[in-house]
């Protein structure tokens, strides 16, 4: 399977790496300058490049791993050179496959359910890839190439992407924000965010085992509305934080009254 | 150390069988009905008791492990029989220690800041021990107890302490709920929450790490109003969960134009 990456963020550059690692043969890396990913490419054994002109036409799939909102932009310039018969796909979770099609013949979509980090390496085996192709064929050779990095492989329509890529906003966007929260309130009374942290774990742990409507505990669940109104009180001096505390104890239980 | 615990729901169970694994000594265990902690009673070397008049007056420290309403009933019915003179703590995150004051010359807090489930074993080792007594000397004793089954003990007081329920209800009970949320919307459109449960993982992996400030990631930090208007459109029909998306993407990024 020979493959070319455009794009060497997160996504982009863990990919490479990933790939490699299991064998695959990647062609070329693409930046906008090549000088940066010089070291990254050859350790990977590909070619760095920073002209569109330079793209090989005999790989298996193009992987367009840039911005949501630079996709349309590079498709066309992409396609200019390797012509329209190339399986070209994108990583985004949050755009439709569909802007790959003015382009190419062959398009999809190789989204990674995760969240990456630069500097730290990440393990793709337990990662889910969200697969789509136009075309049955090629999905069957996304998801040959998916299954090489991980054993959590979905064929994932657009609609059911963009359904995930809200799912995701609240349970990684979200749920950090909240987090950020808690942290905040407890350094301002001088206690350090590392006494919540095992209570964060173990949130995420249940979760593994249980669902969260029967894991859910806290005040709101139980009606415990002398509690919540202590709760209130003492976030008067947070506003914002008060009103988030309002609306998800309400979502929690309908019948508290605040 | 003798230790009585009185209650034996979630925290009481757990912390028994943490103690004895310990090598404290636990006289007595007190339930509502002594039939239905037999078992774990004397797999514990524990006396099984529902009679209050049974009380041993030798123990170093009486726990009182009820619901958080209970304490002030219990604590006046432990206090006729073993006198005001013992060291009587409670282990709630939520209920102040005064409650303890007008029964007990000696009483304190022994707040394990977890969240814990039947059925499930409890690795204390890491779970931060909130304490706190009244008088020094006690203070003293219950850091010695703590240590016991955690390395992570802080001296917390009263108002500390309801500080960091107050953020645990944001780290816990909310970041459940959201994962809820975000498991029902996923489940709706036939997805598997599975396929979310590794992006979860990660979330709190790399708090491990990092300040949720450093890892914000989604599109309202970067203030992506195409894709928060989209997700916004496709929650329509969750009109609850609209408005907690629109409330926490305000609150992450207050440029953002809703």
């Amino acid at each position: 399977m020979k493959i070319v990456i455009i794009g060497t963020g997160n996504v982009g550059s863990h990919l490479a790496g990933a790939f490699v690692k299991a064998g695959a043969s990647l062609l070329q890396l693409f930046n906008r300058d090549k000088n940066k990913i010089k070291t990254m490419a050859s350790s990977l054994d590909a070619e760095a490049i920073d002209d569109y002109q330079k793209l090989r036409k005999d790989a298996d799939v193009y992987i367009l791993a840039v911005n949501d909102g630079a996709i349309e932009d590079v498709a066309p310039k992409v396609a200019a050179v390797t012509g329209p018969e190339i399986l070209a796909v994108h990583t985004s979770g949050a755009t439709p496959s569909k802007v790959l099609e003015p382009h190419f013949y062959r398009f999809g979509v190789f989204y990674p359910l995760q969240t990456f980090s630069r500097n730290q390496e990440t393990d793709f085996s337990a990662i889910p890839f969200c697969i789509y192709a136009d075309r049955q064929k090629d999905e069957v050779l996304l998801k040959q190439l998916a299954a090489r990095l991980s054993t959590n492989v979905y064929l994932v329509s657009d609609e059911q992407r963009e359904v995930l890529h809200v799912a995701a906003v609240f349970i990684n966007n979200f749920t950090n924000h909240l987090a950020g929260i808690g942290k905040q309130i407890a350094e301002n009374e001088n206690m350090p965010f590392e006494l919540l942290l095992p209570l964060l774990e173990e949130t995420v742990a249940k979760l593994k085992k249980l669902s969260p409507e029967e894991v859910q505990t806290g005040p709101a669940i139980r009606a415990d509305q002398a509690t919540i109104e202590r709760h209130l009180n003492f976030l008067v001096k947070y506003p914002e934080y008060r009103e988030i505390y309002s609306l998800l104890s309400k979502s929690i239980n309908k019948k508290i009254d605040l």
